[in-house]
């Protein structure tokens, strides 16, 4: 690992929810400038940051923040050969960081994504919103007109069933993303000046037995409720796939999430994503995936999970069966997956020790950097 | 029926979507002043009101509005013992209106509402916002994380398969309320200041299996896919409960919607809700519906039609056995219910006998009043 200094005083504002139990994880494999933007938000909080690509290259963060940052090598140092389930040039890597935090919340968010603003130009607080989104129920089993009925001003619409009114404990909060919108290559090429401008100013909650496509771009989840589910996959170096990593996890996420009863909510809030990725590039890591996704969705909106399955650890082992059943015969690629899979909540398990996400890992980073 | 006038001249826009082609319904006891409001959006089509209540009572309805009204007894005319279906001193008396009508596609609106405003100031056309969702697609078979695809400037996401992205066609579209929300009498006793200040720029598909609670005070559908699900019950005069006519075509509907694969969306068009009504009269309306919608939800949830059911029709006498089986048992007031809908489906048949509901009625209303 490399590490972070901290030469600048830090002024962590006393109401900076959940200061010390949420980890920001970022993956990257630039300076982190972008962070300076962030420093009203994000300074209060500690970072991981997840390294790709070249590991001996010098990654910059902005003084002041409180980081740790593990690259490749320190990747396999600590998980021997279980790395080979993390990806390698691309972003799915930074589910590596997930697995190291050792708090309740992550919050991960792409280097490439600024800070928002809402329609009365006020400057969009994104970790504050998903903060909130995570803090409150989730109503999965019947839809509200209103939308999010736990909101100030909100409530449940008549015809509501007070018997779901408690909701559900939300176990993923996805936000979205102002200005490039998260189009996949085709798309990409065909409406290049696409942009988009419209503040939708609602959460809602994904119901039940619905499937949607997650992006990692802008994402918070309760590491404690859903964290081992929380796999990006095999994608970019020596894989036939990327920019599948987010799409992947979620739906993983969601079967399990239905399968448990925890929610799920999309909408607010916005960041400002800055630049499109190179069309030509996207549909090169896509197109397997674009074909692959049609076989893909039938398989994750029918599969299911024995009743049996109480913790999402047996629940996305059990799903790792059901990939090499399914899926393998679409491609000897989801073999691959699913034995990944499994490898993956080895060690998440190894690292996270006591079946309690939040305990202290058995692994501890010893060259890893510290910043601050 | 009684008649109306045509006093003032209509000057009717020549881009008045679908005009020919959609029937506004409007339930009343009293006098349509509010249409005034509405005259720049309304006057280019024909209405059907409903009078509810005592029939010698005279509604005056606006000049210049090319309408005919129904009241109660009309429908005893026309219907004969199979007016016995429909609900009397209720708004749900509405659904004699979809019966009546020749056209494809139906708004219903209540005469509290009024123009709402969007957060420009502008004054929003409502109708024309429903006839928009009407005429493009849903997406009830997979979440799109921007909301509708089909509107200007936004997409199906990254994720979204490319299979899904035709869509299904859309039966209905549900509109909110601004100022006074929707709220069930208990709601209404505890918050009786909150108002509904939040305009949210969107229109969503309520996904496939998902159910909502549709308020029938602002709601549009198209007549040839979904009419004859749109039956509001036995509410009201005799009938031990109300404010759920709404709610339960709603339910009937979406049931019947995601058997055929039709599409259901919410969101945009606002109106402006001016007056929250009795909330204790709605307590005694509402009661024994807040306790059996406890069952009722579950019930609908996992009804069940056969394959075989392919036209609405019957579909929802295959409901009525359902409901009949299994809700019977709840209250005896579900056998009555059950029998209405058979009822209804015979009287629909009958008004509309070619089996199109576009077509030409056996029975023409010879003493309804005409206005224009």
């Amino acid at each position: 690992m490399v590490s972070g200094s901290s030469l600048t005083s830090t002024s962590t504002p006393s109401t900076s929810l959940l200061k010390d139990e949420l980890d920001i994880v970022i993956p990257t494999i630039r300076n982190l400038d972008f962070l300076e933007m962030w420093r009203p938000f994000f300074q209060p909080y500690h970072l991981i940051i997840v390294q790709d690509g070249d590991p001996s290259k010098m990654i910059r963060v902005p003084d002041g923040f409180d980081y740790e940052l593990y690259n490749r090598n320190d990747i396999n140092r600590i998980l021997g050969p279980k790395a080979a389930c993390i990806s390698f040039k691309d972003s799915a890597c930074r589910c590596f960081g997930y697995m190291i935090s050792k708090k309740k919340y992550i919050f991960t968010i792409d280097d490439d994504c600024f800070v928002a603003k809402d329609p009365s130009g006020k400057e969009i607080n994104a970790l504050e919103q998903h903060i909130k989104n995570l803090l409150s129920p989730s109503t999965p089993f019947f839809f509200n007109t209103l939308y999010d009925p736990y909101r100030e001003g909100a409530d449940f619409v008549r015809g509501y069933p007070f018997s779901l009114r408690e909701g559900a404990q939300t176990a993923v909060s996805h936000g979205l993303w102002l200005n490039i919108p998260d189009y996949d290559a085709p798309t990409q090429l065909v409406k290049p000046l696409e942009r988009n401008t419209r503040y939708v100013d609602a959460v809602l909650t994904v119901p039940m037995r619905t499937l949607f496509p997650m992006c990692g771009m802008n994402l918070a989840f309760n590491r404690e409720l859903i964290g081992p589910a929380m796999y990006f996959g095999l994608m970019g170096d020596g894989q036939p796939i990327g920019r599948y990593d987010d799409m992947w996890a979620g739906w993983c996420m969601k079967v399990i999430c239905d399968h448990l009863g925890l929610g799920v909510k999309t909408g607010l809030p916005y960041i400002w994503h800055s630049k499109a990725s190179n069309p030509f590039v996207n549909l090169k890591k896509e197109y397997k995936g674009i074909y692959w996704q049609e076989e893909l969705i039938p398989f994750f909106q029918t599969a299911v999970l024995p009743k049996e399955c109480r913790t999402v650890q047996t629940c996305y082992l059990e799903l790792s069966k059901l990939v090499k059943a399914k899926l393998g015969k679409v491609d000897d690629y989801f073999n691959k997956l699913a034995d990944a899979m499994v490898t993956w909540i080895e060690a998440w398990d190894e690292l996270n020790p006591s079946g309690n996400p939040g305990s202290t890992a058995a692994v501890k980073p010893n060259g890893a950097a510290k910043g601050k």
